[in-house]
């Protein structure tokens, strides 16, 4: 999908522009070309994260940000770890070891263009990356603040978090889960990056516990919602909008809400979520409101 | 190889043992087992992890630590996440993709054993436990020294070394490197991470700049020689020894020493190296007598 979804309201779609232009700027001068003979992992690199992408936890992470008037040079910086991590898991989950996928975002994706080892290391090397990123002075002068990001990224994206729910994932395409088990495997595989990336800007600027919670909480639902509308946008849309064939998951027997639950159900869920979502936010005042803008794009997008 | 090499001196031996026990068990405790449908991941992980292995970058780290009064259980944590680091890349390493090997210390690859799906991500869950617990205070109080230990790490791992290295030794199967080309492959690949291991003691003990240079030059020539004399063990060894199979590497087409130089003149390159590691060791006045040691054991090992 674009940056600038068609279902996006004029001010949310600005914004979506506004924040991926930017941080595909901060992205692109992270990611330096080099004339050495290693240069292809760092070409594989760029083609898995510029290539497109509607850069959603980048624009949690800027959001998140603004609410507590923190320096954009700063948060941009966290957006692309964020990003950085997202699309190694994307550039590892694409493998033909896993969910074998040709397409992404509408290009090949790394594995078909530079084959298989050096997506395995381009994926590796951006992890890496986005570790090295946080841990720098130019992220926020507070080393405390660093520290916490490090802490709080892994803890999202490792074992008990992201990588933990592609490994569900994997095994839910074997194993017939309950509903409970694949809201587990969402909250592990997409939620809790969100999350990480809806709080990355009240960590920047150290805002209150309970903002930080309700900020937790609304990325929470919004990712549960969007995983749902997702599985929904996998048997319902044009592969011409999603970038990626019609049917995949579902064809690889994968347990989602659509297989579980039927379509009409589902939607019915995923309107009660985002309306859990919005709720969390009142704490803010109205201020957060281009995150009630994305939340009713979630439920309106159609890819 | 078991954690006490046959050619090492008994006290070099006794400490390799006693520090290949200390932190395997703060490895165990950091890898806790669960009850999870996703538990094939932790376990994959443990077996990539904790399934032997001599530790060298683990004894580097305390070592080091040693050297400068520092606390040990701090040590172990640094000295965990290193290794952790060096078992994730084997683990990728040894994908079908990459140098296909079937056999790693003794046992069956983690890929051979839980599948490669599982194994791509037992490797990304060990790289991002790593730089969690790098973060934690339990690390060091100072979040100063935390951001230099995850940066250091990250820098030392990442594109421009350990990953970078690995992209390098898969041209190098298909391009002829010339002998600057292959130094330069095994400093990234493998001479950065040990590199980071020497330094990092320093690093938690706040110690002066050329101290911390001396800990890097050593290892930037440890590491060589290590690897000098890996690749002519690789064609001299008994693959009982090794735990892999004899003459891979060199069958495999890859640029080694051995290839480039002949088995006689690497091995006079591996002596005049290890002279060199010791001889950046003078400043320490004689209380560096391990690391010494380990030199003067790289150099008589036979597997």
């Amino acid at each position: 999908m674009s940056p600038s979804p068609r279902d996006a309201s004029p001010t949310l779609n600005d914004a979506l522009q506004d924040i991926a232009e930017a941080v595909n700027r901060t992205m692109d001068r992270l990611l330096t070309t080099t004339e050495l003979p290693e240069a292809p992992l760092m070409e594989a690199m760029r083609h898995g994260t510029l290539a497109g992408g509607k850069r959603l936890r980048p624009f949690l992470a800027m959001q998140s940000a603004f609410l507590f008037n923190v320096d954009s040079s700063r948060a941009r910086r966290v957006a692309a770890a964020v990003e950085f991590v997202h699309c190694y898991s994307l550039i590892h989950d694409d493998l033909p070891s896993m969910d074998d996928a040709a397409l992404r975002r509408g290009h090949p994706t790394v594995h078909k263009k530079f084959g298989e080892a050096t997506a395995i290391l381009a994926g590796d090397a951006l992890m890496t990356l986005a570790f090295q990123v946080l841990s720098e002075p130019e992220t926020h002068q507070d080393p405390h603040v660093r520290c916490e990001l490090v802490r709080a990224l892994a803890c999202a994206s490792g074992a008990q978090g992201m990588v933990g729910g592609q490994m569900l994932d994997l095994i839910g395409e074997k194993e017939e889960f309950d509903l409970g088990t694949i809201s587990r495997l969402q909250r592990m595989k997409t939620g809790m990056l969100m999350c990480f990336a809806a709080e990355s800007g009240a960590i920047l600027g150290k805002a209150s516990e309970p903002q930080r919670r309700a900020l937790r909480n609304y990325a929470f639902d919004l990712g549960l919602a969007f995983q749902v509308t997702d599985d929904i946008l996998d048997v319902e849309a044009d592969p011409q909008d999603t970038g990626k064939e019609q049917g995949k998951d579902l064809r690889a027997g994968k347990a989602t809400f659509v297989s579980t639950l039927g379509k009409d159900q589902a939607k019915g869920r995923a309107q009660m979520i985002i309306e859990q979502a919005v709720a969390h936010l009142k704490i803010f005042e109205g201020r957060a409101f281009m995150f009630e803008e994305l939340a009713r794009y979630v439920m309106a997008r159609r890819a």
